[in-house]
């Protein structure tokens, strides 16, 4: 998951539609769910064998192929990869310490798509602030020769919202950084964990400021830092060494579960198959390419629902391009896309599902509340407004959006770091997620609800 | 914390004084630990001025200095180091990869004392066993020009007995894969966590079997072997470098609060001062020597109790060493050391002390149970074995022994890790502990109670 601008969409939807999905079809799909081997196969697949793959990097391609071959083997109709010109960024050698006053080493990651420091690497003093706020609020020029920290912690929530109140300072910080003067920018890691591996993520450099490195410390390692800063003047030694290549290639990857009698009418589906490079991309997001297979795969294994469940394996989210790309590539389609939805948030159990904006009241969707309840799973009154970054293309060209919320409580400890592994995957809170995903899918592919909100 | 041998002794006290501590006084002490700062400075002091510190490193030197320098300042009396020669192990160049069928880069560290690879590395076949039983049940010439991975999961437990029933594959796993031919051995890291981070700790070879590098993979990484091998043949790159220093030293680093009316009887506590070298050293055992120093100079502060409370900070504990030097030393002042226990398990809640068998009866200590029970601290009916690693030489010349037990349910998601960082300790939490200590040791060191068994 990267860093996401949520933006209010019209949210009002008219019942116009008759047809019921059967509850007891829904159900059966959720309690065969529970102990189905299908996602936790394809994570230990996917970690084991592609482990991995940022878009753009050999290990993509390979994924790739094994996507390919997933889906067909599984049984997905109209299975493909659409590809797209995608740039991108290698990290290098890395490395930092503190030269003075107490010599020590530090766990440093470079931030995707910043600048390299020299070969030799950069040694100066480093300015720490303990919010991002801190920093934003000195004047031009306060940072000349300097390396500054922001060594704010993030705020642990169910539903990841201490992610967008802490990840500007990972964005944006190097532009603002720099603005003041700063010759390189470290942050402590976007996490909730106390673990010394650092977390990585996309930034983005400001037009018409100088670009720095920017990397991020781990969270011990950045209040390692503050902690010697309040004692006085701190010098450190940071290397960030990468690579930009602008000839690289992406592919979302496709394959569906035909309607049985509205196969034109489409939902779309998945998980980003791209992975940050230091873990395995298990969590991030192994786990929603796992999830979102496993659920239409079980569908498909019986009686087609009405509509066509179409998975989407997307081949660049963390440093963007996968949307965009789709957009290009189905725009004529679109008013054939009945709804959108990406899994994308980890394998912790799901607490709550949210669909367009009146849709939860219809009685063709009303006994999904049943369905779900054993789950404890709710139908949340909010409406849903975001799907997922790799489907907010189709959301910005008016494609109705719902979400299946999970546990995000512990995900951000271990998101876009090294600590992203199979290892800390729970199955059976996995296959929740799949039940809950397998029951809503089935009864809103199997209803001739339309999600679209009526003209005004 | 390293591997310990609990050895069954004597456990009969006999009752024969008559003091009373005041318990008005050891409640005044445990409220006013649970607020004051002293634990927490000394360990953000240790792990930011000196980190991490092998016995036999320079860094050591520096933590004897600093020490010395802590005690001095906090008042105690009879400050002094004691040297003793400690060859040590300095790790070296470390890298490790899965070369075929699917590469991936693996997370490994050297076990303390190993062998070193040759500088090129060894690149060979693994064989992979899902537990140490596994693998000793093979017979000799099973493992010719291999290396062998142990991946058996560690038990949680609270009272850490999980890292007794785990820690044999890590001691002695290299000698027994030798014996049946092995060139290298690989142990899942000794951890109840998933962290990419690998947990180092000691290991012994066994005489008349060649002695074979030895390392321990992340926990996610010996699954990672573990998954690919059930693929079929896996072969890893292994590169463990080190070096043997015959000729470097360690100290035991002491202070007292002397005793009001029988200072020549002496109460020793203490942590040890060594650490491994992956992280700062902070809950391992950093915690230890910040919790007893705290306790012992909340106590020095005001009226002194009857006897001596001496403060060890121990200079060679993951290694051995520091307790056979001690005993060398004052085996003469054997008789005057009624009492002994080491702090060195985490910063996390106490929830039990153990004294001597007999003595939690004495009329003098009866009080200990109405002050500990607001801090949801009891006293356990079994006997105090075993006070410590540290202490052990005590305890093997009939010094009776005390512990105070702290939840270890997730001490070894992070011991002997790069994750042993301040960022993991919860300052009110390590207060609690500082409290139980400070409590137990009024009550224990003001009266006159003779915590040795009687005569057969």
């Amino acid at each position: 998951m990267r860093f996401q601008t949520f933006v209010l969409a019209s949210v009002f939807t008219i019942i116009t539609s008759a047809a019921c999905a059967d509850p007891q079809t829904a159900a059966a799909l959720r309690d065969k769910a529970l102990t189905d081997p299908t996602a936790w196969n394809i994570l230990e697949s996917l970690t084991t064998e592609i482990g991995p793959r940022p878009a753009g990097s050999p290990a993509a391609m390979r994924a790739r192929d094994w996507g390919l071959a997933l889906l067909k083997k599984l049984g997905f109709k109209n299975v493909h990869a659409e590809e797209f010109p995608k740039p991108s960024w290698e990290r290098g050698e890395e490395e930092a310490s503190i030269v003075s006053p107490y010599p020590q080493k530090l766990a440093i990651i470079g931030l995707g798509d910043s600048v390299p420091t020299p070969a030799e690497g950069i040694d100066a003093d480093v300015i720490v602030f303990k919010s991002y706020a801190d920093m934003l609020a000195q004047p031009p020029g306060a940072f000349t020769g300097k390396i500054v920290l922001v060594d704010q912690p993030m705020v642990r929530t169910q539903n990841g919202a201490g992610y967008g109140a802490a990840v500007p300072a990972r964005i944006s910080g190097a532009s603002e950084a720099a603005r003041r003067g700063a010759i390189a920018y470290l942050v402590r890691s976007i996490s909730t964990g106390t673990d010394r591996a650092p977390h990585t993520g996309d930034m983005t450099y400001k037009e018409g400021v100088p670009k720095i490195p920017a990397g991020a410390l781990s969270v011990p390692d950045a209040d390692l830092v503050m902690h010697m800063a309040e004692r006085g003047p701190v010098r450190v030694h940071i290397k960030l060494l990468s690579t930009f290549h602008l000839d690289t290639k992406a592919w979302n990857v496709s394959g569906e579960i035909p309607g049985s009698s509205a196969p034109d009418e489409v939902i779309v589906i998945g998980g980003h198959l791209d992975s940050w490079d230091p873990g395995t991309g298990a969590i991030d997001d192994g786990a929603g390419v796992s999830i979102t297979t496993a659920a239409a795969h079980l569908i498909g294994e019986g009686k087609h629902p009405r509509r066509t469940i179409r998975v989407v394996m997307w081949g660049s989210e963390e440093t963007e391009g996968a949307s965009a790309a789709y957009i290009a590539a189905h725009l004529a389609e679109v008013p054939h896309i009945v709804l959108a939805a990406e899994s994308d948030f980890g394998c912790d159990n799901a607490y709550a599902i949210q669909l367009p904006a009146g849709v939860m009241d219809h009685d063709a969707i009303k006994p999904l509340a049943g369905v779900l309840a054993p789950l404890k799973v709710l139908i949340s009154r909010d409406p849903a407004l975001h799907g997922g970054t790799d489907t907010d293309g189709l959301r910005s060209q008016g494609v109705p959006q719902f979400s299946i919320n999970q546990d995000g409580s512990r995900y951000f400890d271990i998101h876009h770091s090294a600590d992203d592994t199979l290892a800390v995957v729970d199955p059976v809170q996995m296959n929740q997620v799949v039940a809950t995903w397998a029951a809503t899918l089935e009864i809103l592919a199997d209803s001739d609800v339309d999600f679209r909100p009526a003209k005004q």
